[in-house]
């Protein structure tokens, strides 16, 4: 069976936290899985929290000092070790000893500090893994909805921009691809979402649905791919949650129509996942949460859903 | 006491339904409200529901004809009576009759049919009400949260150039006078709303927070206005629910920046205000719902609560 990487994240953060409890949680074989990350961590864990990880799975070791180790710390030493432990990972992947990759939660400003400039994980894949005009794509899974956003980190003003058929059509088909190899979900249904209030009623208020949403999804239909939209985006997540509307994945076109309802509906098990490059890359949907950093109360929900959809499990 | 008046709204939705059971169930004296409508509908009510609205409100007559009430039916002969209805109360507005409207919900598409070609009821009012140069504005207000939107029907990209200080700042003084005038908050809190991802993060993507909306606060601060943000809209509402961040008020800068969080957190008693004009107007937040007409199992949660906030009762 194929092999899954995870990246053991900052180290004073939750990371460490959540990826022991939910490696001992699951069940899982050890042999599937390689952690990129140093068992000082583990040590450290054991000796401070009885939290011992379970036996046998194989640890690549980035080096660490144990005096390093400072929870709920911002450091320059746990930057390192979390960008050095992603980018290990991101070789692994490229030598095709695994087929995903699972990022435990690492501070943008530790990496910063080390020189590493990237505005998130997904963008350090990107710059180590994408090949031949290859794009990531941030895609959030829960066992309720899935959602891709059509943009991320850009001005809303540039995202309203970026609706233009071709880029929806592209992105989606992507999409479309993805569910069907990375989820086993075979011909999905999605659903994509209106730009304007009220899907612009008609072309009343925007022309966007009209000139290009409408026509991304006729190019879409043509090549067989199911595909229903533009909806409004006020009552289309609700709907999907109350199953009035059966979809496989929502296509958010800006990043707050998806994370004001995604973070709304509370999931502790939100997964975000990377599609669009050789291998599938899973996350927790939450940050590395330094306030309650070595306190040993971390949820770890989210990762454990993270390393399943890695393993291809179901959620 | 001042009185208000309440317009009956789409005889063939499930608004008559709801005026009778609000009315009767709340503890108001009868004096304080005047009913824009027609006592053939409450007869049809009684004869058909035993839905009987108790005694000694004043109606206004509005003509109707017992044969045109044909609950779950969206026709002309509605359209007009509930057209005529909100201008009456418009009338008795202008004449200084009732310091507050409350409006039962209408079908957009019925009075089309008649010839007025409105976008919805807070557009009627702005035409009946509006002096010199005032603007209505549309308000949500539940126990839990207020939202103001900057904008409403306008598309995305035009709510996005609206995003400007000089109209921003605008708004916002006078959301500050309504909370004062109108719902008797002193000292208004008022939270507003980031446009782009994460509120830009100090301008990496966007410039609308650093160009328009903190000077925009700014100016409000040294007018004396209690201001905050901007926020990050996917993070605001949930802790604006949850407390974290104490407010009287959030501004959101546009439509569904607004409305889906409204929407997802499936208040039954969401009111829908318009402040701005010289009376208040509020209604409930939810449609004529013409599936549900007739069968006597409609909420009336959202008109009691529009009509409590009329009257200046606390929710």
């Amino acid at each position: 069976m194929d092999k899954i990487a995870i990246s053991l994240g900052d180290i004073n953060g939750i990371s460490p936290e959540i990826t022991i409890k939910a490696l001992n949680s699951l069940d899982i074989e050890p042999e599937n899985v390689v952690i990129v990350g140093s068992n000082v961590v583990f040590d450290y864990y054991k000796t401070r929290f009885g939290l011992t990880l379970r036996e046998n799975f194989e640890i690549i070791e980035v080096p660490l000092k144990y005096e390093d180790i400072t929870p709920g710390k911002e450091t320059k030493e746990a930057g390192e070790f979390s960008f050095q432990c992603l980018k290990k990972a991101t070789e692994l992947a490229k030598e095709g000893e695994v087929k995903a990759i699972v990022t435990a939660p690492l501070s943008k400003n530790a990496i910063n500090m080390c020189g590493y400039h990237f505005s998130g994980q997904t963008e350090v894949l990107e710059k180590y893994l994408a090949h031949d005009g290859q794009k990531a794509e941030m895609l959030f899974v829960s066992p309720k909805i899935k959602v891709l956003l059509l943009t991320r980190h850009t001005s809303l003003l540039n995202a309203v921009k970026s609706v233009k058929k071709e880029i929806l059509a592209e992105k989606t088909e992507k999409l479309n691809f993805s569910l069907s190899s990375w989820f086993n979900i075979k011909s999905p249904e999605i659903t994509v979402c209106a730009l304007n209030p009220h899907a612009s009623e008609g072309g009343l208020f925007g022309e966007e649905e009209e000139k290009e949403i409408i026509p991304a999804l006729q190019i879409l239909k043509e090549k067989g791919i199911k595909v229903s939209g533009p909806f409004p985006s006020d009552t289309l997540f609700q709907k999907v949650i109350e199953g009035k509307i059966q979809t496989d994945c929502v296509v958010a076109l800006y990043h707050d129509q998806g994370l004001i309802p995604l973070k709304l509906m509370g999931f502790d098990d939100l997964v975000n996942a990377t599609i669009g490059l050789d291998v599938l890359r899973t996350s927790p949907a939450h940050g590395t949460a330094f306030d309650i950093a070595g306190k040993n109360i971390a949820n770890p929900n989210s990762m454990k859903s993270a390393i399943k959809l890695a393993l291809g499990l179901k959620l």
